[in-house]
This record gives structure tokens, C-alpha cells and sequence, in this order.
């Protein structure tokens, strides 16, 4: 019925092709989730779904989400699927969904922007955003996913991007973080030079996360009510200009052996991981706070 | 000079064939160690080198460590090295490495055996390890690397692994590890049944890591001298045996938020930086006791 070429199916085509599929994807305003659980929860979202592409087997399980779209839901055999996407798609069902404007920054920053705003809004009273992440640069979508997923799990409640970071809504993105990156509402700084200055003039406390071992260990430092945690690149970490404008800069205390053997650093997700959980000491989150 | 069939090149092909490679590896005892710097730390931690396959733009920086290998130095151009290895090796340069026999449990145990014993054999007195991981079925390569990096960097002792646990010396662990799985001394065990016997009479207070979150915070854990902690596998966690086995059952607290809306847990690389950071309290690495 379909075939690998066929036009209804070209916001699927070669998404491992990164390139290619981040212009298409922003000119497009399109993004893809994969598989069954990522798909309800980019719905949930209230991501409007343009098409979804799926194998035989997966008609079934995703049917009452089928049920609206119509003539935009393409079954297709596993080798077609294979044949458009590029790879053979183990999750079998792939959405091409539309993408919505990001909130500005002072809205992440005030917590008047929640990513399932759309979906749900439950008119409550919106409380100010006490734990933000700040990333610099990121440039693996994975690394991306995966620190969206920590800090959706964590308690973070709000992530700014720089200009330059990675894309949250690119296909890996999405995968890695489970679907988080709908969860946890995000802006992207329109420009990176004056990028802290918004944030601090919003009452955030801006801690700087360098592998440094003379910077204050993130167990020990002092936080205020509204603190955000900056986080660099993968490779040279955050740049001197940020470095120099936080208010402190903290480490994850490392092991001295190690550092001598030249096994100098965890990678930026495992570091992520250990400073949101740092973070949320003081916070509604239990971290380290109930008696065994 | 080299093309991708030659019989000299055997030990680097099809790198990409998990199956073909795990059988392949294990009949010849060897492993692949990829890129300058996790050569240069296989080789310091004293594994035997079988042969170097590399790109001509390697021959310069890898030259001392290339003399004495005589014609066991395969230098190929790019588009050969893609052939053999079946993917485009971006480090340029593969090792083939003897593997050694693994030591038995109980010499990691008692800190008797270190991975760079073989090279360097400081002859001081043994340290007895305080600090453990045991990782039971883990399936993917490089969450298992990602895991020796953290625990390497934090300052844990040793890594004791199930018997189906997925192997340190496989190329993606090797590489996600950044050599770390040269640095930290391990050893696998002969059988799960009984696996977590040997470490208790060995004294060591078990704390099986778990997401639920009635269990016992990391943080507020009271840590004996010498304490192991149980890291279960990617989908299920821990087997109900050695949950119900341990001394105690340990959590890292979740948003409640997150928790209900699905985003329910983090990924077990995550889990473990956070709990290798948390195990490191009260140890020689001075996780969050210095003062700002």
C-alpha cells in the first residue's frame, strides 16, 4: 500500500540523517516520537499529532489514539518502515507531530509556562520555580534526553537552554528522556552573551558545575530559595564568561586516584545526575530527609 | 597494502556484530581497545598488545608505543578500516589486546588484586576495599562502561559482577568506561545463587539499590565500614532474591510529581552516579564535608 518514497510519508525519511532532519524539522515545525509510550505522552502533552507511521502490530495497542486521525495513519510492513526511517524501528510506531512555540524565558522563570499547559491546565496557583537547570551548549541529543529525564525525576522545575544547545524535541532527545522533555516545561535564551543576567535578575541563585576540586562541593554549598544550576558542554565545559558571572562555583568531589590516573571526570550526564540530586536538598522532594 | 579480507586484520572485523564478536572475542581472549587514550591506559594497566590497526594520521602520535611491535602494526587508509571494522572508526586507531585471566571474587574482596598490578606493583600494604559495586545482569555494554567510569571517578574499590552481566572488555563498554574499566580491579562470579553470600561473610553490608520509594533514602543510609551496593538490570532491577538477600533495601528519592505523570524513574546509569556519590560518604574521598 505504501511504498519507502511515497510523499505522505517525508516527515519519516531518513531520520538518522542529522543534518538533513534538523532543517527539515525546523522548517517543517514538525518533531517525531517514537514508540507507544512516548507517543501518549507527547499527546498528553497536547502535542497535535500530524501522521502516525506504524507496523501491523501496533494498530491495536495505539487504536484508540488512531481513532481521530483519519486517513493519516500509515500502516506499513517492518521493511518499509525500515526502508523510510533508515534503520529498523524496534518501538514499531513512529508520530510526526507538530511542534508549538517555546514559551520565552521570563515565563519558564516566573513558572507561568508548564510544558502540558495546553493539555491541562488545572487553574490552580502557579507556584515560582524554586530549581532550574541552565545548559550551555550541549551538543549530544542524547546527553540532552537524558538530563531532561534526571531532572523531570528529580524535582527540577524548569530547564533554559543557550542558544547553541542541542534540540530537545529531536528524535533521540525525545527517546533518551522517555518523553520528559514534554514533561518539564523549557526556553532557549535568544542570546548567550547576556543569557545569566535575565536569570538572576529573577532572584535565581546561579551555581556553576565545574570539575574543579577547589570549587565548593555541591553537598556543602548554600543554597538559596531559587538556585539554577549551570551545566557546559560536553567538552570544555561551561565557557569562562559563565564560569566568572555565577555566584559560586561547585564540584562533585572526585576520587584523587583517580584523578591522578587520568580517569578525570564522569560524563555530563552522570555529573547532571548527581548535581540535581544535590539540588534538591531543602526542597519538597524528600532528598535525604526521612529517617531510615 | 591491506585490504579488508587480509587474514592479519581477523581480530578487527565486523565490530558491529555484538553476537559474531562476543563469541569471537572469548575463543581468541582478546578485546578491542579504540582511540590514543584507552589504548595508552589498556597498555599502562598492562595488557598485552596483539596488533595496532591504524590510519595513517596515527602513526606520529602512537609512534613510541608502536616500536616494539614490529610487523604487527597495520597501518590501512580510512575507507579500508571502515571495511574491516564496518563502521567509520572515528579515533582512528584500534587496539587488539590480550585479555587476562579475571581474578576470583574473593581477591577483589580482600583488595588483594588490582587491575594495574601486573604493571605497577607499588608493593606497599593492601588497602581492604571499603566500598563495592555488584551489578546483577546488566545487558547493555554501555551502560556497564558508563557504570566502571562513575565508580572509578568516585573512588569505589571494586565491581563485582553476576555471571550473565554484560562484559567490561567489549569495545562500547571499554570506550564508554574511558579506560576506567582498566582502573578499577573486578571480577564476575561462578554462580548468582549464592553470589551475594560470599560478600557478606566477607563483611560487607549489602544495600540493594531499588525505585521504590519505601525503602530507605541513600542519603540517610547508616553505612558500615565496608558496604556493597546492589545495581540490578536495565528493565527488571534487581532479582526479588537478592532484594530480599540484602541488608537493606536503598532508594533515591523521586519528584512526586514526575512519579505520577510516568516519567517514573531515572536510567540505571543516573541511579548509580547518585548512589556511588552517596556511597562515598564517610570514605577517604571527601564527599560534601568540606566547608565553603
Amino acid at each position: 500500500m505504501f511504498n519507502a518514497s511515497d510523499p505522505r510519508l517525508a516527515d519519516y525519511a531518513n531520520l538518522r540523517d542529522v543534518e538533513l532532519r534538523k532543517s527539515m524539522e525546523a522548517e517543517h515545525g514538525l518533531f517525531i516520537a517514537e514508540g507507544e509510550k512516548v507517543i501518549r505522552r507527547a499527546v498528553a502533552a497536547g502535542y497535535p499529532v500530524r501522521s502516525v507511521l506504524l507496523t501491523r502490530r501496533w494498530a491495536d495497542p495505539l487504536a484508540d489514539l488512531l481513532d481521530g486521525l483519519g486517513d493519516r495513519v500509515y500502516v506499513v510492513d517492518d521493511d518499509v518502515m525500515e526502508g523510510i526511517a533508515g534503520f529498523p524501528v524496534h518501538r514499531g510506531a513512529l508520530a510526526a507531530m507538530e511542534r508549538r512555540e517555546l514559551p520565552p524565558v521570563d515565563e519558564v522563570l516566573r513558572g507561568a509556562s508548564h510544558a502540558t499547559a495546553g493539555a491541562v491546565d488545572e487553574g490552580g496557583p502557579v507556584r515560582p520555580p524554586r530549581r532550574l537547570l541552565v545548559l550551555e551548549d550541549l551538543v549530544d541529543h542524547g546527553n540532552v534526553g537524558a538530563i531532561f529525564r534526571c531532572a523531570a525525576a528529580l524535582g527540577v522545575d524548569g530547564i533554559i537552554l543557550s542558544p547553541r544547545c542541542a534540540d530537545p524535541l529531536y528524535r533521540r532527545s525525545v527517546k533518551v528522556s522517555m518523553g520528559a522533555v514534554f514533561a518539564i516545561p523549557y526556553a532557549r535564551m535568544g542570546n548567550w552573551y547576556d543569557g545569566l543576567e535575565e536569570i538572576r535578575a529573577a532572584g535565581f541563585q546561579t551555581l556553576a558545575l565545574t570539575p574543579d576540586q577547589d570549587a565548593t562541593p555541591m553537598d556543602t554549598v548554600e543554597m538559596r530559595e531559587r538556585v539554577a544550576l549551570l551545566l557546559g558542554s560536553e567538552g570544555d565545559g561551561l565557557s569562562s564568561r559563565w564560569l566568572r558571572e555565577a555566584d559560586e562555583q561547585v564540584c562533585i568531589p572526585m576520587s584523587p586516584t583517580a584523578m591522578a590516573s587520568g580517569v578525570d571526570s564522569l560524563n555530563v550526564v552522570a555529573a547532571a545526575a548527581i548535581a540535581c540530586h544535590g539540588l534538591m536538598r531543602g526542597t519538597a522532594v524528600p532528598q535525604g530527609r526521612r529517617q531510615p
